[in-house]
């Protein structure tokens, strides 16, 4: 068993974690800290986790009982996990962190691509919801580097990602009825996405564009690759084929089929479709911006770090509609 | 292991029967005919299951195959259904039916009510998803039978509940952005409602009014039961949680808990919560049409009528949002 | 032309006040004051109005510009409007407060029941959006006040009604996918709901339970009267059809016509269905909760107030889906 | 007064025509044909249109009604349009047809591109939704054919661009909580754009992916175009200044500003927005797919063909939320 603490436990990505730890058969759930909800029954705040048996505890309360081994998950702001994290390591434990505090120093959390590194780190970096699409989107064409001329990702979220802080934008009367465009001229995401983007060697010249759409949970990211020379869609698929083979969490799925959101709701599940048009490779990935996107590949994280088969405790729900 | 037959099966309903039963340990899936949909692969009809490996047979399969102590599901059409249910149960087989049309004749499938003569049935008449939610909330009035004056049932249901079959009513266009009052002047499942009251020896007048509201799935029911004398809350909920002692599948909310649809999407729960204002008894149940509305209800039937525990294959997913 | 100015102009109410004022025939909007929103303009405040050329003022800005003839309209908190209104009145304006401070004192600004008193009213205190849905329901019932045993009233709104400020309950991901209970046990417009009706001689003990529905605009109640002894169906409608006469902005619907919400939103129209079942006479109210349930009828009262025909400014638009 | 008449009238963008038209100063409404809804009141088929007090004629009555000088425009199936069209014209009417019958031989109605050719057609063939978006976003890069290297149309529509016809994949149990991609390989709209864009001199490869996304109403095409050596935005933002100067349905937005669908709905409008990121031109252009998509470009297009002035029967109305 390894004993889990959750800090900043009651935002949504905390609650998927909840969700998904309560039952892992391998965890147990020893401290859910929020400094906001301290006293709150679990089930109160997230009336989606009826079941959950928990109450939240105050600021320190993980630190104050943390045990080497132990893991940490930060699920709160990044200047306070700046702050926490050297010193939850400090005490023994191993420390994922969903905010972008250390994506750009620590071992990044995307196991599809260091999942070795993650293994043996002390502090992962668990990615942003959108570069996680939009990594998974491009990584099989890390061979064809050299030849990536331009990339568009054009993104759509629905808008538990912003968080559940309440702001204007998060609100259901300025969310229905629009498809809204922002981060324009630059979202913090696509700095992260940059990194990874080089870091694979790629160095084309690329536009992100993230847009909100009415939707609670669920992610589709459009990459769209302009190569310098013709390649065949064989070639493409292929790569898709062998770079995910062995990952669970990854599936390419044969024309015609798409992404379809809500089989992918509450999972860790990431669809891939791709195809190639006007010598255009375009590449649509799908995910739960909580799941694959925070919560689940948080898990996924965990799991890799302690040893445990990659799919435990994210057995996924297949809703009909 | 008991082999399952599921007749009319590229529905709603259909599909969660499917997601149940495809992982309930003691079921074997034998049969999945749909004249509809003959020789298509059930993930690419049902796009939310896309892991459940199955081809849809064409009709006459199911009962070519059956055999004795086999469980046909009926979740097609009420006519189909009057049809085939004695054709399955001559040749052996135990029937579930989703539709309508055994449901003033045959053992009415409501555990809660008539859990005995379910487990010795040869036919099952699943309940209709408004009559599921009403009942529940009226069920432990039974005791009040004759001290109830005037019932009034105000129903909010998702579209699923209208089926899969393309008709303008049921267009996303259509239900965005109302919330329609149907049914009147009478529903055919005002009739189910009231034949349940009557055998419950409550014969107050009543009205049910349903509404569809922009929701996929999940339904509430607003039951106002106004009596003769003045009842005590304490009375009410003592008679409730006696009631659904014992009853997996029903919690009764301690206030100011109500019922949260979310929570109960893809379940077979149903919450409930209940307060006395004016004089009036004012009981919410929630639920998902699709869950305990039908296709969890009828895996709850089958478990019962095989001698499973009645949670069998129906462990409840829970999303936070 | 009337000088109008706005004081709380930042919210939703706010908002359609401007759109409809904007136009209006015999309006001058001198001054859209909001104390959070001071000096940012109107069209990046509110997106929807991206041809209003105004900018909004700092606090005391109408009070400070005001002249004797002025009409006032306070769309902020309640505490604010009790301590303006004297002072706006004092300076020979006339007011109408959307807020719920004057409602139990001032003249009740429905204009199908107090038009008169509203025509010579220096305060008009507008009513809220569950009332006057629900009254509306009612009115016509007066002459049948001493036969009414019980009323029972479902309320369903959109979200919009619960203010722009933003909170966790009003968040889409809070919104979506659910039917929400709330104001149990008591909501304070079951109080002004009770004034009224107790004002038109109808003393039945009576629930309100108002619900959130996934809308951004719009609103149903579902009033259940049960009488003391039977009333004929055509009675009831022709005292609807007799209490509108004449009622520019209330539609008594011939069956099987409901209120349709899509065709009510951004209007002051209210569409009203009736029907006798089991005895229980069954009144549906739909109206968009932002206009004939705040700013809209607030105009309507401008209009009334300043002698000008009451549809002015008020005309409507009609979306088909 | 023009006489005009509407055959194939009772989808969705015939009932947007109906609510324009019905209000245009100089147009009769005379003949509202439908085969499947003749005989039935407009505002039965059209809920949104409570006040339209119309009746739907049978097959063949506006060709029997129609004489020279009248506008008839076809809103029904291609294939229709195709037997139609060359009637009316024989009968001395002017034609606007909105399917894609005649989109590559009759006038393009696309008014800001051919505003001279309408003005003197018999026959407009109304643009597609997706075309209109995409089209208003590139029409003023004309200029810079020659150095467009690529172009990618990643588009966002409302499902009531599907039209009225029920089918499975407009239901709201399939577009809800979904955004899916179609469309690949090919969509006919793609063939009209490119046909559009070569007429333009752009011959540069392009792919266009159209999403539907859980809206009713509301476009949003962002199109991306690299260009061959560096372009500087100040250039882009004047060319488009320039190319929309003095066309009143297409609004040119300043930074940070972007389109708000809820601000178009219901109108003839297009918002578009733009700016250079990493050498790429991003252009976001939304609209109505029902008004500037469909309906309301044919009301213009009828304002041009009779010399009214643009605007005429165009008056948008301003949804604050």
């Amino acid at each position: 068993m390894t004993r889990v603490h959750i800090v900043g436990a009651s935002g949504y990505a905390a609650g998927e974690l909840i969700r998904f730890l309560d039952r892992h058969p391998h965890v147990e759930l020893v401290t859910l800290e929020s400094a906001s909800a301290a006293g709150t029954a679990v089930r109160d705040a997230f009336r989606g986790l009826p079941h959950a048996d928990y109450v939240f505890e105050g600021s320190g309360t993980a630190l104050a009982v943390c045990r080497a081994g132990d893991v940490v998950i930060l699920a709160g702001e990044s200047e306070k996990a700046r702050e926490l994290a050297p010193q939850f390591v400090a005490a023994g434990a191993r420390v994922i962190d969903l905010s972008d505090a250390f994506r750009a120093e620590a071992v990044y959390g995307l196991p599809e691509r260091y999942r070795e590194q993650i293994a043996g780190a002390r502090l992962v970096a668990n990615p942003g919801c959108y570069p996680t699409a939009a990594l998974l989107a491009l990584l099989p064409l890390a061979s064809f580097a050299r030849d990536i001329a331009t990339i568009v990702l054009d993104a759509k979220s629905g808008i538990s990602g912003a968080g559940r802080t309440p702001k204007l934008g998060s609100m259901y009367a300025e969310v229905d009825a629009d498809v809204r465009t922002y981060g324009i001229p630059s979202h913090r995401h696509g700095k992260e996405i940059e990194q990874e983007l080089r870091a694979l060697g790629i160095d084309a010249p690329f536009v992100f564009t993230p847009h909100v759409v009415p939707l609670t949970r669920g992610m589709l990211v459009d990459a769209y690759v302009v190569p310098r020379k013709p390649i065949d869609e064989t070639d493409v698929r292929a790569a898709f084929v062998k770079a995910y083979a062995g990952n669970p969490f990854v599936e390419v799925l044969d024309p015609p089929r798409v992404p379809y959101l809500p089989a992918l709701a509450c999972t860790n599940d990431t669809q891939i479709a791709l195809n190639v048009r006007a010598g255009i490779i375009h590449i649509v990935a799908g995910n739960d911006n909580l799941g694959k996107g925070a919560a689940g590949q948080a898990v996924q994280n965990l799991n890799i770090m302690c040893g445990y088969p990659e799919e435990t405790g994210l057995g996924t729900r297949i809703p009909v509609v």
